[in-house]
């Protein structure tokens, strides 16, 4: 099976060695606005090819594989529509999936019924091909949230794929997606760059970050994410991620008010709540 | 040297595991409210004596360490201060500082000049002496807040005492200390507790947490930490991690204007400040 790879970055680049190395696919054609990412992703072992324009890359691909931000999706589904292979399959990594499944609506055609749309959730916090790891998915979710024109052997196809590279599978409506990862990924992140930003403009950011400990690195290490990528992501979940940031927000109003009236009680029951529930998770989570 | 250890949870087990066996002390009797933690220490050889009451855990005692909640402190030091032997050096490891030092000044009398305010920069989000490690403070920070009538000898005991343990150590004005933990700790220990309080209570709780990744892994790894340790911090530190989650409220209303404008210009901008001194200080957060 031949795979063309637009957007050779951490999580392409990774799926990209991944399936290469479990000989699900023969050959990778990869495409990138970024010549250096191409360079490196080559000199990995992370494409077998380099293409000039995603529609160069397209244009003998059994699978395509879009793993831009999902902010530039739109463009690449307008540019490699016409040069689909009739049978491909197309699908995608975005952390997104409402808008990114109405833009391959609107530009995929009659391709449109071989978009799997996709979500492995998995990641680190340094961005690049230069980070990408054949391991990456294993043990992870994958998320995928196809919808009642999507063909079924597709799918299945692409299921099958991300199961030999090591996730567990599990199918969820699109909008149902986009609330869920609003509430455990995107306000997470949205609150880690916050806190890092203030920080950062601060006079005296040296000395505070001097003094920060493991507390600090961990709810932090989001932050270091790339700042492009979570831009798009933001932008295209707004909605649910506005809800979610108001309702966050609301507490934080509550919180300050109990501190400010020194209402001890009012705070430990917040944090008893917090600490009991994540204490519970712990297991399943500490095994991402 | 005979340690009186008031308080048998994570730091002090920790505290007193170190310092017996670096050699630095010779018994450790404890005193801890809760008798079942008292019998785990015994158990564990965290102390070698286990007193009826902190006035008789003090009572020959060369050094006094103080590891309860901050907010329990004075009771503590009302209670030590007529037995403390002449001579005998008393510290915290209190997370604030300055209304340790406060109390302190009321309470201990005489004895005030040998108190030694201290705060190691180190913990685990899973309390109890039943976590304590004598490893903890390995190549960790230990500040420490004298005043101008401390004992410069006292100090000096105290920081070789935890330079033997493996810390660095570094002296701060107690305010200064309060402002700056209230920024790298408090403040985000209070957004993690406030995060995962919010998903808990909501009825599809379970379905969101079963999503989550390794970002929220590490994001809330500190919401699992003790209630009552982060109650007692934020109520005695109250003023700068008020003027601290003020100014953080403001900058979320500043992201949800910018989400809601559609402005994605107005986000990256934040969150590439944030990547930058993320990245920067990543080298020196992932050591600790």
């Amino acid at each position: 099976m031949k795979l063309a790879l637009i957007g050779v970055g951490l999580i392409g680049g990774s799926f990209a060695r991944a399936a290469l190395s479990a000989g699900e696919v023969s050959a990778v054609v990869g495409y990138d606005a970024d010549s250096a990412a191409l360079s490196t992703a080559l000199d990995l072992g992370a494409i077998t090819e380099a293409a000039d324009s995603p529609q160069a890359a397209v244009a003998h691909a059994d699978l395509v594989m879009l793993a831009v931000p999902v902010g530039a999706m739109r463009g690449v589904m307008q540019a490699i529509a016409p040069h689909l292979r009739a049978g491909a399959v197309v699908t995608d990594v975005g952390s997104t999936k409402a808008d990114v499944l109405a833009a391959a609506r609107d530009e995929l055609g009659a391709h449109f019924a071989r978009f799997v749309p996709g979500h492995p959730i998995a990641g680190r916090e340094r961005p690049g091909v230069q980070s990408s790891e054949p391991g990456l998915f294993r043990d992870k979710l994958f998320v995928d949230t196809p919808v009642a024109e999507t063909d079924p052997e597709a799918v299945a196809g692409v299921e099958r794929l991300w199961r030999r590279l090591g996730c567990r599978v599990e199918r969820m409506d699109a909008r149902e997606h986009d609330r869920v990862f609003a509430a455990v990924s995107h306000l997470p992140h949205l609150l880690a760059f916050a806190l890092v930003a203030r920080i950062a403009g601060e006079d005296d950011a040296e000395r505070k970050l001097a003094k920060a400990g493991a507390g600090f690195r961990d709810f932090t290490r989001i932050a270091a994410s790339s700042p492009r990528m979570w831009r798009d992501v933001c932008i295209a979940n707004r909605d649910a991620l506005s809800a979610e940031l108001a309702g966050y927000r609301a507490l934080l109003d509550e919180l300050q008010a109990a501190l400010d009236a020194r209402d001890g009680d009012a705070l430990e029951e917040v944090f008893r709540a917090a600490a009991e529930c994540r204490r519970t998770h712990a297991p399943r989570l500490d095994a991402e």
